[in-house]
């Protein structure tokens, strides 16, 4: 695309810089301050014990998997019912109490911590299916739903919901994050698994952003709209999203090779032929090594793709044969593909948990993901820039990446005892924001901006797009209640 | 889903009730009003000939391939660049004058009105293809390129652009609507189709809502945003569009039923079966009727399904293989597939003609094409109500339809010399969208809004989505040029 982007310099602002432009969205009438107290105190007399200020569990309400120090809220609410969300919102939209939704708490960018104070709204209880459509291919879910608890609720059913961002997170914070993940590069993200959503917003009243047809062409896209909003806009009461049938065949592959460049240009020629590949995934050596010695395995430690296929039997015996075929001719070896149910299960097991296989390198130290994504065609490039440097600053950085999608992650692990260690890798992740989208890419996939991302966003998409972004923000959310500080600085 | 919308009752109040809670947005200080007048004769010297009041383009412009009245634009102006659409856009804002942007004038619903007065752009000049990345499977257009001539430019590299509305309409003006057609059921709609755009905000400046990675979490959605808001937040001037590979097989079948709800049974069932159907189209007796005499074929007249499979040749045989046992247990007959490019190629020929054809039944007659889209499950009966309504009403009413999605279009032919036929047919719209919003569906699957629809956006949605999208409306555009009275009332 002939950008009109400035060449970024590879080299870094600090975290978090703020934007002079974006600064009229929390310029609010001084003269009216939040009281949180008096909101905490309401809510404790509506919810009882259900609304606490107990230190513990509100630290654990700011415990992100995330190298940002916590910022606990004042209280957590645990909500039970729509309703009740709503009630909780419109007492603290009375008191402009900051309101933090919080699912799992397993994102990465300090989307659950409270910069300004407020209430962590915990919908971890609402946990309901409450609808499965079989012939429809879709479902209506509460927002504390688990990816998993899901597929566990569909197992008779011959359906299964793919994305899958690895950690067992809740669907409402999958929404919110715009998440993905290993599946992704077959069954989208979550922007396409979506169908419609229903969001209290900040005045309380409820929004339903779309029906149950699979497509529509009525007004604006609510549903993309809060779709990666990351709670700045509402809270998701309920989802209803697509579901695919259970392939009728699944095949496993793994294969080695010489270097990193190798195995990219492998996932490049894959999707450039069209294979439907499934899942593809890159580990470094470094990665193959966590995770072998996290689960028990003994991968050759070397550049890995593990693939997985779904199709018909003699389709996914067709995919494997191309993928197979497109390695060896790049020095791929070992390709080895295994309908063998227990092996597949294991091998993803192995990827799911790499995020702690990957800490176990070197316990006690500070994980810092990086979350870059490209066009396919740089993705070799990048992930072997992203490598070197690493190398040269003497980081240790394991790279995983969903390398069909142009998606990788740099790990970087951080000794909390060295100082100059924490700054060398906030230096690292800004350059390789910048080279991402000097590249054409961005410096989240799948993980949002948070906290952690807000210097890199106007940088990516140019001030136009932050400041339309923060004229929607203040057009419906004019108090700033709703998960305040993230996307923009608090 | 649980519903939270009132059932409606299947009558339906005249076009275009106004809702009081909207028209904030439009309630402008009154002191300044748009002085059209000047801003055109600023246009004419900015722009000399290619900015014209002559009636014959003026009505060129506001002629639309649907029922609704035109409405002449005061002047059209023909832009070359982005860089003039900005100086357009300036212009115009400076004197609070209307802008509509028009690409080749082919949408369903009145987009290209002009109820308010003010200036046509004209992009049809803007139609350089201006990359092609044929590694990343996506290229770079400006708005005035069209559909065909985007796949003819597109012919030696292997790759197409599958989104088919019929009409060759403009890419521009298809991510406008969210358009679709044939193809959406395997390849998705332009909301699926851009990776991102330019988009000439009212204020003039440029918004680039994205780079060129395959996802991305940073920040709000405003691709999707602006796809589908139908002109009415800015000027699109540049998109990036996913491409495919051909598929190394595409065979056509067609197969006669012996009623409708047997041919959706057949459809439901191969999406449920997993089937990567490429195109899935029903067309009624009518239909058939209209395409024989149009396009000189000789299709059994009968309830009939038109399917394009693509994939490699055993995937091809697979898939038409299935769905000839699906057609053949829901008593269809004559399922004939063929992989030759000719007989496919006339099929198709003949669909994308079928506006054409309907309107060939009756000439001189008006055409009112509804365009519902329901959850599946819901296709058959609803297809059988709303043949079985227009036969009880009297009204001619062929039926087509992109059936593996669940959206089908109901075309009245309505005798202009006969004034209750019109009132029938747009009471017969109002129940037909009623009656898809209570089966978990929309009003409108691809063509938007426009004028036609307005009357159905709160139904569908209810209050709080119509403010939302109200709210942010007024937060981009607040002097309410672009494209006013479109989704909204003027």
């Amino acid at each position: 695309m002939a950008s009109n982007r400035a060449t970024l310099p590879y080299a870094l602002p600090g975290p978090q810089p703020v934007y002079a432009h974006t600064m009229t969205m929390t310029a609010h009438d001084p003269t009216v301050s939040a009281d949180i107290a008096t909101a905490i105190a309401v809510l404790q007399q509506r919810l009882g014990p259900r609304c606490t200020t107990g230190t513990a569990l509100r630290e654990q309400h700011a415990h992100t998997t995330t190298f940002l120090p916590a910022e606990l809220p004042d209280a957590v609410a645990f909500a039970e019912s729509a309703e009740e969300v709503q009630e909780i919102v419109r007492i603290c939209a009375d008191h402009r109490a900051p309101i933090i939704p919080f699912g799992t708490g397993t994102s990465l960018e300090g989307h659950v911590n409270a910069p300004l104070g407020g209430i962590s709204i915990d919908l971890s209880r609402m946990d309901r299916v409450l609808e499965v459509h079989p012939e429809d291919l879709d479902c209506v879910v509460q927002p504390g739903v688990t990816r998993s608890a899901l597929n566990i609720h569909l197992r008779d059913t011959g359906l299964f919901f793919p994305v899958d961002p690895g950690a067992d997170a809740s669907l409402g914070g999958m929404a919110a994050t715009r998440a993905s993940g290993t599946n992704a590069v077959r069954y989208g993200t979550m922007r396409d698994a979506v169908l419609s959503l229903k969001v209290v917003l900040p005045s309380g009243e409820m929004l339903v952003t779309g029906g149950r047809a699979r497509k529509s062409s009525a007004g604006y896209d609510l549903t993309r709209l809060i779709v990666g909003s990351e709670g700045t806009l509402g809270v998701i009461t309920e989802l209803t999203l697509r579901l695919h049938g259970i392939p009728e065949a699944i095949s496993a592959a793994s294969c080695s090779f010489p270097d990193i460049g190798a195995a990219c240009t492998t996932a490049i020629e894959t999707v450039q032929c069209g294979v439907p590949v499934a899942r593809m995934e890159l580990l470094d050596p470094l990665s193959v090594q966590a995770v072998n010695a996290h689960s028990n395995l003994d991968l050759p430690v070397a550049p890995l793709l593990l693939m997985e296929f779904h199709g018909s039997p003699a389709s996914v015996a067709e995919q494997a044969e191309t993928v197979g075929a497109l390695a060896s001719g790049n020095g791929g070896a070992g390709f080895d593909w295994s309908a063998d149910a227990e092996t597949r299960s294991r091998l993803w097991q192995a990827r799911h948990d790499a995020y702690w296989a990957l800490r176990g390198l070197r316990p006690g130290f500070d994980i810092f993901v990086t979350d870059v994504c490209v066009p396919v065609s740089r993705l070799a490039e990048v992930v072997v820039a992203a490598q070197t440097e690493a190398e040269s600053q003497g980081l240790i950085a394991p790279i995983l990446g969903h390398v069909g999608d142009g998606n990788f992650h740099a790990s970087l692990l951080i000794d909390p005892d060295r100082p100059g260690d924490r700054d060398r890798a906030v230096a690292y992740a800004g350059w390789l924001s910048a080279l991402a989208i000097d590249a054409g890419g961005t410096c989240t996939g799948e993980h949002g901006i948070g906290q952690g991302k807000q210097a890199y966003l106007e940088p990516e998409l140019g001030a136009a797009a932050v400041d339309t972004m923060a004229a929607i923000k203040q057009a419906l959310d004019p108090q700033n209640i709703m998960n305040p500080g993230k996307i923009w600085p608090g």
